[in-house]
C-alpha cells in the first residue's frame, strides 16, 4: 500500500495552485529535479533574454510594453466560453475602457485630441490580440476602418463633424464595404449611390441580394452609422466605388427608414463582434456625406477628382486603408509567439516514454520530431517579428507623410500583400501544431490555444483573401519585370534582375541584384558550411524568386497580344505558380529582415543563437522548395541532402535555447493564461518522479513482472 | 433610378428560401444562366453518379444508407452555438434515441441482443459524425470504449453482469485509461490496483496528481461506472496495465466514497461530451471486477495469463480496442467529404472578378489556384474512402474471428496506426481549405465548416497521437526489415523488399515486391505518359518507402549494440525521417486501395474520370516528395517538371467533373446543412447577372467613367 499522505493533500485540493512550488513528499529521497535543458556546456553561447526581448519589441517598444500592461488586465480579457451575446456586450464595454484610458486615439489628428502617430497606434493596437482577438478586431472596425475611412477618405468637414463621436465611441460604426456577392473584388460591388441634383442628395441603394453589405462588425447590433462603399453615379456616369457616411440606427437602436439588416450569427471565432448584414432601399444622405478627398460631386452633379484615372483613384482610396493588413501581420505574429511560448514551455516540462533510461522519461522537446514540429515555427515567428517592425516603419513613413510618394504607397501595399498572407497562415499552422504538440491538454479552452486559433481563422481571408493578395504581389513582380525589360531584347531577359524593386523596396531590401553570381552558384557552394553563409542563403532565395518570375513572364509575354479571354486563360494556367512566386518573394523579405535584425544584435551569445535560428529559417525555406533547387540545377543532390542534415544539426544546437527564445517574446502569465504553461506540468512531473524515487529507495516499488522471470 | 420591384421582394423577406428557384426580374432580357461547367464535349467522359455513389458506400452500403437516414433527422443533429451544458444533455438524450432505434448494439453478442456484426457496427457509427461529432464520440465512449472494454477484455460473467446496462444506457460509463501525466505511453500510467488477499478486493488508487484520469468522456457528469486501467499489483509484483470495472457515482450522481473528479470544462470542440478527470483514493472493488480475459488473479493472489509475455499481453489488450482508430479513419474521411461537397458546390456557383470578359465574372472553380486547393484534396478523400472500406473489412475479419491470428491482429493495428493519422490530418486540412475557399461565408457557423473543424481537431491526437502512431508503423517497418535480413549479408540488404509485409498486409496490398524493376526505373520512365501508368506510380511510391526504411535501418544497424541511452539517441536522430517513412507507407496503402477501387469500376466514363483522380492522387504524392525522387535519382529534373505539368493537365480534365465527384459522396442537404451549398449562391448570382443584363438591354446601366474618356 502506498503512502497516501502527499497524495491526499494534492487530490483533495483539486488542481494545485500553480504558484505553489513543487514539494516532493520526502525530501531526502526525492529524485534530483533536473535543471531545464539549457546551454550549460562552457563553450555554449548564452542568450541575453532581456536584451533580445527589447530588440523583439522593436521600434515602438515602450508603446508595446504599455499596451501589454493594459492587455494583462482581466477587464480587457476574453472569458473563454462566454456566450456570444454576453461576449459582444463585454467587448463593447472594453472599447469604452480603451477610450477612457486614452489608448486608441494615437492615429487621429492632434487638433482632435490624437497624436498623429500612425506607427505607434498600430503597435498598440496589435497587442490587444493577446487580451482578446475580438477586442482587437472590434477596435479595428471602429477606429481602424470606420474611423480611418472618415479620416483618410474624408476632408476637414467630415473630420470635424464625425471624428469626435467616432473617437469617443459615442458613434459606433460599421465599415460597409464587403457585400455578400463581392469580397475580394471590391470594384464590382453592387450598391449604388446615385446623385439627385434636385435635392442635392445621394440615394444609397441595394439593387439585389448579392449586394447586401455582409460580415460587417458593428452591423448586427452596435453600429449607429456606417461608412458605406457604393458605385458613385452622377449624370448617368458611374465613377466607381466611393465612400459615404450613412446613419444607420436611431436612438433606440432601430434601423432608420430604408435600412434593414440581419445578424450574421455565430461564427467560427471572434464572437465578441456583432457581424451582420445591411441593405439600403433608396436611403438619402446629403451631398456632403460623400467622403470627398479623392472624388467630389458639385451641387450641380459635376464629378471631379484630383486623380484622373479611375483605376488609380480606386487603388489610392483602398490604399489608405492598408493599416488593417499591417496590424493583422503584427497580431498574427503575436499569436504565433504566444502559441509557441505555451507549447515550448510545456514541451520543456512534459515527459513521455523512457527510451533512454529505465527510470527517467524523456522531455518532449528532446525528441527530434518535437523539435522539428516547433523550432522551425519559432524561427519563422522571429523572422516575422523582425519583418513586421520594418513593415510598420514603412507604414509610419508613408502615413506620417515623411515618405509618401506614389511609389512609396505602392511599395507599402505590396509589402502588406506579401507579409499578411504568410503571417496569418503561419499563425494558424503554429496554433494547430501547438495544439497537437500539447495533446489533450491543448484542446482544453483553459489552455488558450484553441480559442486563439478559432479567432484567428478568419485572419486568412479578411482584409484581403490571402491567395488574392499574393496574386497582387505576383502581378507587381511581373509588372516590375516587364518595365525592366520593356525595351530589352529576349537575350537580356534571360536573366532577371529586379533592380527596380531593389531600389524601391523598404530599406532597400527587396529583391537584390545578384545576377552575376547566380549563374555559377551551383558550383561555388561546395560544402555544408557554405549553407550557413548569409550570402549563400540570400542567393538561393533571391534566385528562386527571380527565376520563377522570369519564367512566368516568358510564358506570358505573348499573352498580351491575345484576345481578352485567351489572355486570361494563359494567365490562369500560370496562376498557381504565380502565387508561389509571390510567396517566395515574401519569404525573402522575411529572411532579409531577420538577417538585418541579426546584424543589430550585439551580444555575442545571443547573436550566435539567433544566427542558428536565422539559418534554420533560411535553410528551412530551401528545404521546403528543395525540388525547385534540384530541378533548376541550383543544388546538387548531395548538397540538397546536406540541407536536411544541417537542419537536423541546427535543431540540436537550438534545442537548449528554445526556452530562452520564447521567453524573449516577453509574455507574462497574465498574457499566456494557459495552465499548462504555468509550471503546473513541471510540478506534476516532479511529484511523480519523487514518488517513484521514494518508493525505489524504500524498496516498496512493486517489481515488474518482466524482471521476475 | 433602378427598378426596385424585384429587389424589394428579396430584401424584405430576409434571406430568400433556398428552395425558391432563381427568377430574373425580366425574363426577356435576362442573361442566359450558364449551365454548370460539365463534361459537355461529345468525347468527354460522363460520371455515373449513382453507381459511383454506391461504390463509395462500400461493403456496408445498406447499413450506411440507413445510418445516414438517421443522421438526417434534426433530433440527432447538432445545434450550432448551443451552450455547453445544454449540448451535453442533448447528446445524452440522443444516445437514448439511438438505443431506442436499435442503432448501436450491432457489435454486441447475439445472446445479449446484438448482432455480432463488428464491421457493420463501425460503418453505422462513423456516419453519426455528419449529425454531430459529439454524438459520434460520446457513442464511441459508451459502446465503443467502455462497452467494448467489458466485451473484449472481460469474460462471460462481466458480459452477463454489465453489458445489458451498458447497451441500454442505463449505465453510462467512462473509459478511464488516459491520465493527465500519460496519454501516449499507456504502459506508464500511475494508477494502481493492488490486490488485497484478505478481502479478495482490488484497491484502486491514484498516487499523485499526474495519475488522475483525464479527458474522459462521461466522467464530468454522466458516468456512473468506468473501466479503469491500472497497474495490477499482487504479491509485490506489478503485472502491468489491466482493466477494472469500477462504479463511480450513486443514484443521485454523487461520487462514491474515495472517488473525486473535475470537469475538463470547455474544449476546442466536441462540447457535447462531458470530459472530465477522476481520481481514486483506496477505492475497493471485488476481485471479480478485474476484466480477466488476458490476465487473472486467483483468490489467493496468484496471477495468471494466457499470454506469458507481459509486453505481448499489454499490446494484445490494447489491440482489442483498435476499433476507435478504425472509426476515426472513417469519420474523418466523411467530414472531409462533407467539407469538399460544400466548398466545391459553392465554388461552382460563386463568381468573382471578370478577367476573361467585360460582363461575366469567373466561377471560382475555374481558377487554377482554386482547383489546386480543392481537387487534390478530393482525390485524397477518394483514396481514403477506398482504403477505409478495405481497412474495415480487415477489422471485420479479425473481430468476427474469420481471420484472427496474431499476425492478422498486428497487421490490423499497423494499418490503423498508418491510416488514422493521415485521414484525421487530412480532414483538418480539408476543412480549413474549405473554410478559406468559401471566404467569410465559410466562417459563419450556419455553413457548418468551422464547427466540424473544431470538433475534429482532437481526432489528430486522441485514440493515439498521430505522430506516435506513425512511429509505431515505422518500428513495424523496421522490424519487418530486420527479420527479412536477419541472416543476410550487407549486400543483400542493399535493396529492401518488404516481402513479409506484402504477404501479410490486408488483401495482399501492403508493400510489394518490386525490387527487380526499381533499380533501373530512372531510365525506363521516359515520358509524361508513363506517369499515368499504374505500375510507374506504384513503383515510385513503393520504392520510396522501401528505400527510406532500408536507409534508416542501415543507419541504425549498429545501434542495438550500443548502451541503451546511446541507442535511444541514435534512434532519435532518425525519428523525423522514420515518421516520414511511415507516412509514405500509409500513402502507398491508400494509393493501392484507390487503384483496386478503380479496377472495380465498370462504367467506362466513371472509370476514366476516376483514373484521372487516382493519377492526381498518385502524382500529387510524387510531387509532394519530389525532392526525394530527385535526390535519389529516381526522376530526372526534366521528368520531375513533367509531374507538375501533368498535374496541371489533370486538374483541367477533372474540373468539369468536380461536382459529380462530390455529389457521388451522397450527402443530402439534411447532411450538409450549409446555406452556401443549398443553391442560395447560384440564386444570388443569377439574380445579379439578370439585373445587369436587364439594365444593359434597357440602356439604363450607368456608363463607366473610364469608357467616357
Amino acid at each position: 500500500m502506498v503512502d497516501t499522505a502527499h497524495r491526499t493533500t494534492t487530490k483533495n485540493s483539486g488542481e494545485r495552485a500553480a504558484t505553489v512550488p513543487a514539494k516532493p513528499a520526502n525530501d531526502e529521497v526525492a529524485a534530483p529535479v533536473p535543471a531545464p535543458p539549457a546551454a550549460e556546456a562552457p563553450d555554449s553561447p548564452k542568450v541575453d533574454v532581456a536584451a533580445l526581448g527589447r530588440q523583439l519589441l522593436g521600434t515602438w517598444a515602450d508603446i508595446r510594453i504599455a499596451a501589454r500592461e493594459r492587455a494583462a488586465h482581466p477587464d480587457l480579457q476574453r472569458i473563454e466560453g462566454q456566450p456570444m451575446a454576453e461576449h459582444r456586450e463585454r467587448v463593447l464595454k472594453q472599447l469604452k475602457i480603451l477610450v477612457d484610458q486614452g489608448a486608441v486615439h494615437r492615429a487621429f489628428p492632434k487638433e482632435l485630441g490624437g497624436l498623429d502617430d500612425h506607427g505607434g497606434n498600430i503597435a498598440a493596437f496589435e497587442e490587444l490580440v493577446i487580451a482578446d482577438p475580438s477586442l482587437q478586431i472590434k477596435s479595428g472596425v471602429q477606429w481602424g476602418l470606420f474611423g480611418a475611412a472618415v479620416l483618410h477618405l474624408g476632408t476637414e468637414y467630415h473630420h470635424r463633424t464625425w471624428l469626435p463621436g467616432i473617437m469617443s465611441l459615442e458613434v459606433p460604426g460599421a465599415f460597409a464595404m464587403t457585400e455578400t456577392g463581392h469580397g475580394s473584388d471590391v470594384a464590382a460591388i453592387g450598391t449604388t449611390a446615385t446623385y439627385d441634383e434636385a435635392t442635392q442628395e445621394f440615394v444609397i441603394d441595394t439593387p439585389f441580394r448579392g449586394a447586401w453589405k455582409d460580415y460587417l462588425g458593428n452591423a448586427a447590433l452596435h453600429g449607429i452609422a456606417a461608412v458605406v462603399f457604393a458605385q458613385l453615379i452622377t449624370k448617368g456616369v458611374n465613377h466607381g466605388v466611393h465612400a459615404f457616411y450613412v446613419p444607420l440606427r436611431d436612438g433606440d437602436g432601430a434601423f432608420l427608414p430604408g435600412i434593414g439588416g440581419e445578424d450574421d450569427g455565430l461564427k467560427g471565432g471572434l464572437n465578441g463582434i456583432d457581424n451582420g448584414r445591411l441593405h439600403f432601399t433608396n436611403v438619402r444622405v446629403p451631398r456632403e456625406n460623400l467622403l470627398n478627398r479623392y472624388g467630389d460631386v458639385a451641387p450641380d452633379g459635376t464629378y471631379s477628382s484630383p486623380i484622373p484615372s479611375p483605376g488609380r483613384r480606386f487603388f489610392t482610396m483602398l490604399g489608405t486603408l492598408v493599416q488593417g493588413r499591417v496590424s493583422l501581420d503584427g497580431a498574427a505574429t503575436a499569436a504565433a509567439a504566444v502559441a509557441l511560448t505555451i507549447a515550448i514551455t510545456y514541451g520543456n516540462q512534459r515527459r513521455q516514454f523512457n527510451a533512454a533510461s529505465d527510470t527517467d522519461e524523456e522531455v518532449l522537446l528532446d525528441y527530434q520530431r518535437h523539435q522539428r514540429r516547433l523550432l522551425p515555427k519559432l524561427a519563422t515567428t522571429y523572422a516575422q517579428t523582425f519583418a513586421h517592425d520594418e513593415f510598420l516603419l514603412k507604414f509610419d513613413a508613408v502615413f506620417s507623410g515623411r515618405a509618401d510618394t506614389d511609389d512609396d504607397r505602392q511599395d507599402l501595399e505590396t509589402i502588406a500583400a506579401a507579409l499578411k498572407p504568410l503571417s496569418t497562415w503561419h499563425a494558424l499552422e503554429t496554433l494547430q501544431e501547438a495544439r497537437e504538440a500539447t495533446g489533450g491538454a491543448g484542446f482544453l479552452a483553459e489552455n488558450r490555444i484553441v480559442g486563439l486559433r478559432q479567432d484567428l481563422d478568419i485572419y486568412a481571408t479578411f482584409e484581403g483573401d490571402n491567395n488574392v493578395l499574393l496574386q497582387l504581389v505576383a502581378k507587381r513582380l511581373l509588372t516590375d519585370y516587364s518595365k525592366q525589360f520593356a525595351k530589352a531584347d529576349a537575350g537580356a531577359m534571360a536573366r532577371y534582375v529586379v533592380a527596380q524593386t531593389a531600389d524601391r523596396a523598404y530599406h532597400g531590401t527587396g529583391l537584390r541584384r545578384l545576377a552575376q553570381t547566380i549563374a555559377d552558384f551551383g558550383s561555388t557552394a561546395r560544402s555544408v558550411s557554405e549553407l550557413r553563409d548569409t550570402n549563400t542563403q540570400r542567393e538561393l532565395l533571391t534566385d528562386r524568386v527571380e527565376t520563377m518570375v522570369a519564367d512566368i513572364a516568358g510564358r506570358l509575354r505573348d499573352a498580351r497580344k491575345l484576345p481578352k479571354a485567351d489572355a486570361a486563360a494563359a494567365f490562369n494556367r500560370n496562376q498557381n505558380e504565380l502565387i508561389e512566386a509571390a510567396r517566395a518573394h515574401a519569404e525573402l523579405l522575411q529572411w532579409e529582415a531577420f538577417t538585418r535584425g541579426l546584424e543589430q544584435t550585439s551580444d555575442p551569445g545571443t547573436r550566435q543563437v539567433l544566427t542558428w535560428l536565422r539559418d534554420l529559417f533560411g535553410l528551412g525555406l530551401v528545404e521546403k522548395h528543395l525540388a525547385w533547387y534540384l530541378i533548376h540545377g541550383r543544388l546538387s543532390p548531395q548538397r540538397a541532402q546536406a540541407v536536411t542534415a544541417y537542419i537536423d544539426r541546427l535543431l540540436e544546437r537550438l534545442r537548449p535555447h528554445a526556452q530562452d527564445l520564447v521567453d524573449a517574446f516577453g509574455y507574462t502569465p497574465e498574457h499566456l493564461r494557459a495552465k499548462i504553461a504555468s509550471g503546473a506540468e513541471q510540478e506534476r512531473q516532479d511529484e511523480a518522479r519523487a514518488y517513484y524515487a521514494a518508493k525505489r529507495a524504500a524498496g516498496t516499488l512493486p517489481v515488474p513482472e518482466k524482471s521476475k522471470k
